[in-house]
């Protein structure tokens, strides 16, 4: 059992914690519109109509609203100063601000909105001045590289004019991404690597987050990914730690993790339990230490990582079978159409062995033999059960699905030595009829499972068609979703709701760090 | 000429003056909802549901929006807390407030908005919570009895729960009008009087303002009616002198006063210069002395007064008729079809008549010769022109209007003895075809010369029928406009943009003791 003074103990070491939130500026380069284009996968295109000078000065003259380009995607708060032309303003100014990390956010309207999350997780903003001029800063942070501004209603009696519109950027990376670049890469990939680090950047905050747009808080499922590109990069130790104090502190009466944290208005955890999430924590840790060197951490959190695996394998049965005992959610990945009981098995696999590794190192003796024996029976039933010889692949479900996730996972988890894996993966990617991926989650343990088998050439195929197809799409962030064959997926239901600027996404970077060297 | 180094002097003896604000608490009474109403005079009528307890708390389980009733008229901070049911708030909260000082406008939609006034006066606000709970004050200061409050947008996994909704109410007067009711009234005239002094106390802040919700700002016509009316209740004699000082201190280099005195960001003034407003600066002065016997400020300010016949004078003819020489803009009354030279014509004897009087005080020997020789002139001019012996009325323009603004204003310059004005008034009230008032403004000079003309009984069926006539509709404060005939009558093309609470319609309280003791 984890104790209430345990948990009180690691929520006063995470609050204990304050990573520094570094700030800079950043101004609008260009002053344009949004047009239609079946060229542009997302159907939207901006157009620049003009540069724009260094805090620039913007009549509104003509035109009541216009659409700012900042050239890349940011995080932090819109500011100007709003100057009259004329002798008074006899009446309020109406302000209407849309904030795009996308063309398509600016261009289509947000109303009626029909998708499954909160529409107010979309950026606009309405505010009225009573008197000008003034500074004005909005309040809530926005993520974005376009903005439109509109004037909703203003008095017959003046114009306004913008002065010094800029945006002050927040991030507890170092902002100066260019000190990181992989200088040796070659060109092409140079750009995918300033494009993870951005992602990084631009999701790294008091805690790391999701996505600076939509969620904005801390997820336990993709730590993993994120933290260890950060260790290779910016590598802020202090803010791995408070992330995982913070989830140890968190966890709910049954011992159970949750799946995401909260820090604001206190820190306190959603409703989510995700099984493939909480498995993980060990990882987390064994990860932490080798990048932190931090024994005592890890010490300190190991009875929070070790009571995700009791729990999960009291979900074990006597064959070695998950049976969802508990009502967690099973994650795995958005893709709708996948079966999940096979990369289940896997992930759980994978996860008890890097746990296994860590108790190692703590000498947690006990606690070895148990996860040992777990592993062993869970491994041998699962191959028995979803491996099919004569495919040479795992299956999975009644009507033997064959999926990325299962082979990745798998093969991720060692449950057969390298040379099987290369084969198993060999035979996936001849494979005609597969279930793909949708998230970056599983295209990023592809990768790991690929360059692994030394199959490097498959892996920077992927690596070019998934991440290197955001990029020739325009991105500048790497996206929380992106299907190649349908621009407009989203898990919610609105793709302008999709997060365009996600930290799962940012591994590429890591991989460059780990393999290119 | 008035130097720059006056007008400096000026301000800084404005900015000197800080009146105190006080703040009070109030609450909605109860919660409800706007019917359309043929039996209402807006066409819209609130119906309370059910009774609330002070710092009511709110779920908004079922329903999406509510309505909430404070039970009068008030100004000041909107606030309240907003709590959680439900673990956690997945996504933001997206509240709309809208405002109204009438249930109109909880019913009506501001958009499409055609009036000729900024549409950002309209009073509605929207905001966006990413972190509950928390306490919430809308930044504007709004004006109101009635607030609807619609969640525009939530998350799935929560509920909201309003606390403590409270306004934070404001005002230079003493918030507590009960204290000044004048108790010997008859019942119905107690009515009028706590309207009357609700409607001044709702319009008192750092400087009076016209209106709380629209305009907000210091306009010169009307200054006498609402200072009239806190010299006898409120007496708030540092706001008079603030403002007295604020006008003198922007003063335009051609020497004209101007219409109106902003105050935020920076003491500064409109566009508007307003011949009949200007003139009255004496009088102003005049008034003020007689409440506050302070000699030295009328001293100091006279030349500020003076200035104005001056400019004023310049632009009289050799016979003695003002021709609009400087671009002013001439206002009398908003009533579209009126015809203002006779009035304009009285308005200015009037006010010279009074600053004679103010320079007879301060030995203005130089001065009072001048101003005697113009009135003297004026008056036998306008007589001679505009007053028809046959009908024993006042006409004006080409078509002979007999309106009420030339006979009230004549006789409210003493063109003639009381007698005489009396057979006008009398003449007046049994013409059919006359051009009526839409504003208080000439009601109120109407009864000032009804009383002292000793028509008590005529004066009061007219307050009855004005003032009392608002009250009938469901004021509890008067109004900005008010037509019995035409209630959606606006000068601005919408009556939503009407102000519902408007200092010159604040002076029964003054009747009620200038002639009712």
């Amino acid at each position: 059992m984890i104790s209430d003074e345990a948990k009180k103990r690691w929520l006063a070491k995470a609050c204990g914690i304050s990573p520094k939130i570094n700030h800079y500026e950043m101004h609008p380069l260009t002053i344009g519109k949004v047009n239609q284009s079946s060229k542009s996968f997302f159907g939207w295109e901006y157009i620049a109509d003009s540069k724009l000078e260094e805090g620039p000065s913007i009549a509104f003259e003509k035109s009541n609203e216009i659409i700012l380009d900042f050239g890349e995607h940011i995080v932090g708060y819109f500011n100007f100063d709003i100057e009259l032309i004329g002798t008074s303003a006899g009446g309020p100014l109406r302000l209407k601000f849309i904030f795009g990390e996308i063309p398509s956010e600016i261009a289509e309207p947000f109303d009626p909105y029909t998708g499954s999350l909160s529409r107010a997780w979309l950026q606009d903003e309405i505010i009225t001045l009573e008197h000008i001029p003034q500074k004005v800063t909005l309040k809530r942070r926005y993520a974005f590289q376009y903005v439109k501004i509109i004037v909703e209603a203003i008095s017959f009696d003046y114009q306004i004019k913008f002065k010094n519109i800029k945006c002050d950027c927040v991030t507890s990376a170092d902002p100066h991404i260019e000190k990181y670049l992989l200088k040796t890469l070659p060109t092409d990939l140079q750009i995918y690597d300033e494009v993870s680090l951005r992602t990084l950047k631009n999701t790294m905050f008091e805690t790391f987050e999701d996505g600076p747009k939509r969620d904005k808080r801390l997820w336990l499922g993709d730590f993993a990914l994120l933290a260890g590109t950060n260790y290779l990069t910016f590598n802020n130790i202090d803010l791995v730690k408070k992330c995982l104090y913070l989830f140890a502190s968190q966890i709910k009466d049954d011992g159970r993790m949750p799946a995401c944290v909260y820090t604001k208005p206190a820190v306190h955890t959603g409703t989510e339990y995700i099984v493939d999430f909480a498995i993980k924590f060990g990882y987390f840790l064994l990860e932490y230490f080798e990048a932190a060197n931090d024994l005592e951490t890890v010490n300190d959190l190991w009875d929070a990582a070790f009571r995700q695996a009791e729990i999960i394998l009291d979900n074990i049965d006597g064959d070695g079978q998950f049976i969802n005992k508990n009502d967690w959610w099973i994650f795995v990945d958005w893709c709708p159409e996948l079966n999940k009981d096979c990369a289940l098995q896997a992930i759980i696999i994978f996860n008890l062995k890097k746990l296994i590794k860590l108790g190692e190192l703590l000498n947690k003796d006990n606690e070895l033999e148990i996860l040992n024996t777990a592993v062993k029976k869970i491994s041998a039933y699962s191959i028995n059960k979803y491996y099919d010889k004569e495919l040479g692949l795992f299956i999975s479900g009644s009507e033997r699905q064959i999926s990325w996730a299962s082979q990745i996972w798998m093969t991720a988890a060692e449950v057969f030595d390298a040379n099987q894996s290369k084969i198993i993966l060999n035979n996936l990617f001849y494979t005609a009829e597969t279930v793909k991926p949708v998230t970056p989650f599983i295209y990023h343990y592809t990768l790991e499972v690929l360059f692994k088998c030394e199959m490097k050439d498959k892996a920077l195929e992927l690596l070019q068609e998934y991440w290197g197809g955001m990029i020739s799409k325009g991105a500048n962030t790497f996206w929380e979703v992106y299907d190649s064959s349908n621009p407009k997926f989203s898990p919610y239901g609105n793709y302008l709701i999709n997060s365009y600027c996600h930290s799962w996404s940012s591994t590429p970077a890591y991989f460059f760090r780990k393999y290119f060297n």
